[in-house]
């Protein structure tokens, strides 16, 4: 999420955005709409202008043709394509370049493209449904809907940020989920079931409704092997055979590795409590999203299971978090602290 | 909690609010400043004036002798001695009284009053603080201190606004607490161990700091009878022996009735998990309070156990509430709605 403002005696001259993949730059859209206004105009981006030709042209040679007399970014982009060199270049051709303006609004803004460009693998978001009281079902497995309207919005919305939606069987066993995006605007991400044993329900969404191919199955080798031969599996699913842990179940590191492997720069994983549990563990979480309701369950399904802490100093805590009204629910996003 | 404000010509002529218990009521401190400049005058108060003579003089006779002309208030005081007769009284002297301006701030600001003559037994507010999955220590009970420190003053705050705290044996053998106002400013209030088993630990506040004589232990007749004769039991404890219910342990109802003869107008209930659990499913909750602490224990002790909670429709769910940030936690304040 890119935007760029062309500014001229303090007046704003043009703004532009990076719409989606395949379209201009927010630096080129600003700079057709400015067209000649740009000469000697001030141009403020919040990340790094870039230097190579991808499915558009540079944006450095655009903002030297048009004269811009100085780049104001926020953040260096990560991208090893660019990462400090469309800066240089544009300082070579005399522009005057500066950096660091609103850096932290910059990096949070795109959290994710940041994330995997650091950790080099895809960046893992996990969202939770739950009650004030942390639950996110009744103790007879009762979830729809925990949360309010508002939030389901966002659920979807969240989905079409990411290249794929991971859940376990026993949330495909339980909501029988499509996992597309309905309540927002968006493409459909991959989606991907995760887990040791492929026991699909009879009536299975994700396996019947896979017109577009995008249904992933991670799981062992043995477990795929087994259900690859029976009908519906082999009716056009992706298989991710994946290595198992001590426990005999599906490794998450290899998880994460295959997933890099197939492109995918986001993850989102959507649940139920045991997948977010080992994600927790595992420390694979680098953004969590908490949905909390305005209801107490008492006893039912905990949003997040055994976790290895038996010391509060051992709890999971958070570089930077917050806590905002989302409709009739209050909404948690925080970064994990890694303690690697 | 009551504040009146005078005002003349579209000006604020003078202010006064209701110190503590004792001190001049809003309307007279406001009349005081205001003297002779009272007369022709309107008087804004949120709780309509008293008529009837406590440690104070009537309202309504200091506002008529100073010849105010019009009074807003809020609510109807409904407190017996007063419901609406202070109104009529000043409309037979000629002053004209409206009423109802701002009146659901006004119902909120004084809570526990209202809540205390609509329910007519004390007022019972319940507080936990707990980590963002809802638990209130780790596994091995560790929780010194989930919440920050602005959420300790708040509790201390809480403490200082309530007749008397509850708490159940678990709290009283893990924490020790003292129970007392330190973090704020206001008067102790009492202290009550509620509990069917009296197996107080070695050192206990509760018991060895009683100078004051507020420590209030209820319990069943037979745990009551067996600890009095013991040493620490002979010491200027105050004792509520309770009916037991059909588990055998202390009727929460008799409890709350007992508390009520007593005088107690309002009870901060401060946990454990147990108590708490106990006063949601007996209905008993007026005023949930929720401190929320930006971390995460996956297993550990629920802030709220077992409710009966079958369906998602039987949750507990709220009249009003709302969702605010407190220091590093985010506060939950929230009123269960009756099912009765």
């Amino acid at each position: 999420m890119v935007g760029a403002v062309i500014v001229k005696k303090g007046k704003i001259v043009s703004e532009g955005y990076h719409r989606c993949v395949g379209e201009d730059h927010a630096e080129q859209a600003a700079l057709k709409k400015a067209g000649r206004k740009a000469a000697g105009a001030t141009l403020f981006v919040n990340l790094e202008p870039c230097c190579h030709t991808g499915r558009t042209g540079p944006c450095t040679d655009a903002i030297i043709k048009a004269e811009i007399k100085r780049v104001v970014y926020s953040v260096k982009d990560p991208n090893p394509q660019v990462n400090g060199k469309g800066a240089k270049i544009l300082k070579r051709a005399g522009v005057i370049v500066e950096s660091g303006l609103l850096k932290k609004e910059a990096l949070l803004l795109n959290d994710s493209y940041f994330g995997y460009h650091k950790n080099k693998r895809p960046y893992i978001i996990l969202k939770t449904a739950q009650t004030l009281d942390g639950k996110i079902a009744t103790i007879t497995g009762d979830s729809n809907w925990i949360s309010g309207p508002q939030s389901l919005k966002l659920a979807h919305r969240l989905r079409a940020e990411v290249d794929a939606v991971v859940v376990g069987m026993g949330t495909v066993r339980k909501d029988n989920p499509a996992l597309t995006v309905r309540l927002a605007k968006g493409e459909n991400p991959y989606r991907i079931v995760l887990s040791g044993s492929l026991d699909f329900p009879p009536r299975c969404r994700l396996l019947d409704n896979n017109s577009d191919y995008k249904t992933i199955v991670a799981s062992t080798a043995k477990a795929i092997e087994k259900f690859s031969r029976t009908k519906r599996g082999r009716h056009s699913l992706i298989y991710w055979n994946l290595r198992t842990d001590d426990d005999g179940l599906p490794d998450l590191h290899d998880f994460v590795t295959k997933a890099d492997a197939f492109g995918f720069r986001s993850l989102l994983v959507e649940g139920g409590g045991r997948v977010a549990t080992s994600f927790l563990r595992a420390g694979l979480v680098d953004k969590y999203i908490a949905i909390i309701a305005p209801l107490l369950l008492g006893s039912g399904v905990c949003a997040v299971g055994d976790i290895a802490v038996r010391r509060l100093t051992d709890a999971i805590s958070f570089d930077r978090y917050s806590f905002q009204k989302n409709g009739t629910d209050n909404l948690f996003i925080g970064y994990p602290k890694k303690t690697a």
